[in-house]
């Protein structure tokens, strides 16, 4: 897979997603052909798509998946919940909301539904831990999960409606996503936060039996709330995008519930969403083979809690860790084959404080064979000023090898005996082609809701997501996921 | 006053505001030459400033414009606060906000301060009625007042610290209009809406008491969260967007009085607000004699409840009928000298709506001639269609004149007794060159007060508002308002 091109999905600018883009063309071989639709027709035919799936209609494969979607949502919101940007976005707004009856993931605190919304995407992102549909940088549930749920505590919803409702959220932004990207992200709109409303909008909607006309207003209504700049990455604010998606879009749904219009046409028009938010337009892609192609099975989920190219790195010293047993003192040397990326993004040689961390190679390769992980657990300011680790880091060198792909990537160990093990990772677990398994995905969420809960309790949360198309009421899962 | 452009406020593509841009030079002299800030120093320049400054700092003419605003603010929100939008949206939220204590102008129901912003924002604009920044379109009002008065039930805020707060608003939601229109505008962005929540943000951050990297912060957050496309236009989304503004600026302003960090450089970074959302971009008009000119001057206010293209038609028609005690019996023949704009947005000849109406220059003409007025009460469906009304209809006609400016016009009445009656107006009632009187501005305030108010009420809150400067305590301003 050398092509920067794939016919099947149009031109892909960032390598990362080559792979993605050639394994979703062979699972389904026909993106891109049906350009039915006339582009005036975009928001119309994406309504009554939504407004008549039912749970029943979604293949078993994609429900699993939006299962893994929630577990590993829940885990993240638990995981963040204790978070600085979370708590001082509570401290601004409990005291408006006293008598609050939504629930804050892991917190105490309550709120009213729409203030609730976004309290949840915001812990749910603000890790950078949570799901990412790769061809687009989306991170799919953080907007649509919030609104679900403040919805389940507002009226009875049951576990199967849910899960209909976040796939049918991901499906439209992931597709929304698709029409712009890149251009969109490049012009500089954070795409999970300019998407999301519509997400929001579209799974509120269904709870709220919306019909069509009033699935066009939401989704006007959601075109006119886009939320997020990409220049406000390394603030709390790029955590507030995707939670003011969530509300934006449980909003634009009540309004549209009763009687407020909109644009009907919101996506497609000359003055529309995708004409003044992005300088490319594909509209086939949002409308192309409704309930049958699913995006949300290229969901992918981290297991590592820093950013995706050090993912190779980390996998290779993870396994050769386990497969022979290292202890630090046998190591003498370190050598990585990276992709052009990981220097420019990671090349920090002597990160000083835990978030730090994340952007070092080096400190990131010693960690994983010092511990055997890279959680949130790995970036702490204790570990990265501890001296142990720091040997290990110095030893580690990197070699840039412009022949890899982004997701591929060689470590070479020499030992203090002589010995040199080596391991070449062709795709970093958590992508597409070499997912986390449902046990990673449980053992992820139980360690980030261990932030919040106690093990027993985390269990109990972890046993009512996977049982989440059994429940009879949804508020089943804020019940259990309350501090 | 030919010139499509002027050197002291730049290219003015749209002629109505060029006597606008001429004035506006005049009385200032300056606009343009002082660059002195580096385009990195942009968001830190305006929050310095706004920081600093006191209620003391304002020029007196500043302060008596002020108080216009506010009184035409309030006159519009009576006005629109039974209109369908506002009634809809109260529908959706009051089940979620049974405690609500924030005021809703003319309403009996109350909401959470951040959803009483909401509304208020929408019955401010639903009429179309509300303040214009004729230089960017911008409605300055409608996004910061709401957000005001939201606060002023919420803490202790004098009416002197309203009016200063009210002034920085609108002055930065015009300056960083000024910065990016018409490119911005052209594009798709419903301008108040995209600028609204930096006004809102701003004024509520003074309340509030922010030092000057929260109102950086506060500046991020407005800026990641811009409302409105101009595709909305004609749905009642079109009046969500001021509403939702002030909201997401109100917002903003809490969470950063709460530590909740932001971008420093938000309107100037490479993927700031500025670049992101415009094509163009003049930051000099953002920074340029902060505190010693003040777009605020150049707010005006409509006297008629339709396209302020018409205005010089209906200028002409009412001052006629009132020179010559005219009787539509009386009437021949009206010709019309327009604006080629006239024809082009309001040339349809038999409206069967009110709200077509103010899409028929004849209609509106006729009615002018019939009623003396042009206010909400001209455009409703039994007018519209009442039969006398059409028979004068029937007589208007309009010539095209290209060498009109668009706040020029000719009106020529021939009576069945021969004579021919000729009025030109230079400059419509309402512009900046000739603005509405204090006495104009409270009768628009009485008829629209009247939606919601008794007469006595109307009075009193009338009274209010022209005193806002010694109120003790600006909550008084709601409570004179609520119905």
């Amino acid at each position: 897979m050398t092509s920067q091109s794939n016919p099947a999905t149009g031109p892909s600018r960032r390598g990362f997603f080559r792979g993605t883009a050639a394994l979703y063309a062979a699972g389904t071989a026909v993106q891109g052909q049906s350009q039915s639709t006339a582009p005036g027709d975009v928001t119309r035919t994406l309504a009554r798509y939504l407004v008549a799936s039912k749970p029943g209609d979604l293949p078993e494969n994609v429900r699993r998946e939006g299962v893994r979607t929630l577990v590993n949502w829940v885990g993240c919101a638990l995981g963040g919940s204790r978070e600085a940007a979370v708590s001082n976005a509570l401290a601004a707004l409990t005291p408006l909301y006293p008598g609050g009856k939504t629930t804050i993931l892991g917190r105490r605190e309550k709120l009213d539904p729409l203030h609730g919304a976004l309290l949840n995407g915001i812990s749910s992102h603000v890790l950078d831990f949570d799901d990412t549909h790769l061809k687009t940088v989306i991170h799919p549930a953080a907007p649509v999960a919030p609104a679900l749920l403040a919805l389940a505590e507002q009226q009875k919803v049951t576990g199967a409606q849910l899960l209909h409702a976040l796939v049918l959220g991901c499906e439209v932004e992931c597709r929304i996503g698709n029409a712009v990207y890149p251009a969109h992200y490049d012009i500089g709109w954070h795409i999970t936060g300019s998407v999301g409303p519509f997400g929001a909008a579209v799974a509120a909607g269904k709870i709220l039996g919306l019909n069509e006309e009033q699935m066009r207003w939401a989704l006007g209504l959601a075109a006119s709330q886009p939320v997020g700049l990409r220049e406000m990455f390394g603030s709390m604010t790029k955590s507030f995008h995707p939670g003011r998606a969530a509300q934006n879009g449980l909003t634009a749904a009540l309004l549209a519930a009763h009687g407020f219009t909109s644009s009907e046409q919101a996506l497609e028009a000359k003055r529309g969403w995708a004409r003044v938010l992005s300088t490319t337009q594909k509209f086939e892609e949002i409308t192309g083979q409704l309930g049958q192609r699913f995006e949300l099975l290229l969901n992918t989920y981290k297991p590592f809690a820093c950013g995706i190219v050090t993912h190779p790195t980390i996998d290779g010293c993870i396994e050769l860790r386990a497969a022979h047993n290292l202890k630090p003192e046998q190591i003498e040397r370190v050598d990585l084959d990276v992709h052009p990326l990981v220097e420019e993004l990671t090349g920090k040689q002597a990160p000083a404080a835990g978030l730090e961390g994340k952007f070092s190679i080096y400190y990131i390769a010693a960690v994983a064979l010092m511990t055997g992980a890279a959680g949130p657990g790995q970036f702490t300011d204790k570990l990265v000023r501890d001296s142990a680790v720091n040997v290990l880091r110095e030893k580690v060198h990197i070699t840039v090898d412009k022949s890899l792909r982004e997701d591929q990537g060689r470590v070479s160990i020499r030992l203090t005996d002589g010995r040199i093990l080596t391991r070449n990772i062709e795709h970093a677990v958590g992508s597409v082609e070499k997912p986390m398994t449902d046990t990673a995905l449980d053992a992820k969420f139980l360690e980030l809701a261990a932030v919040a809960l106690s093990p027993a309790r985390a269990r109990k949360a972890l046993d009512v997501c996977r049982r989440v198309e059994s429940l009879t009421d949804a508020a089943a899962i804020t019940k259990a996921t309350a501090a």
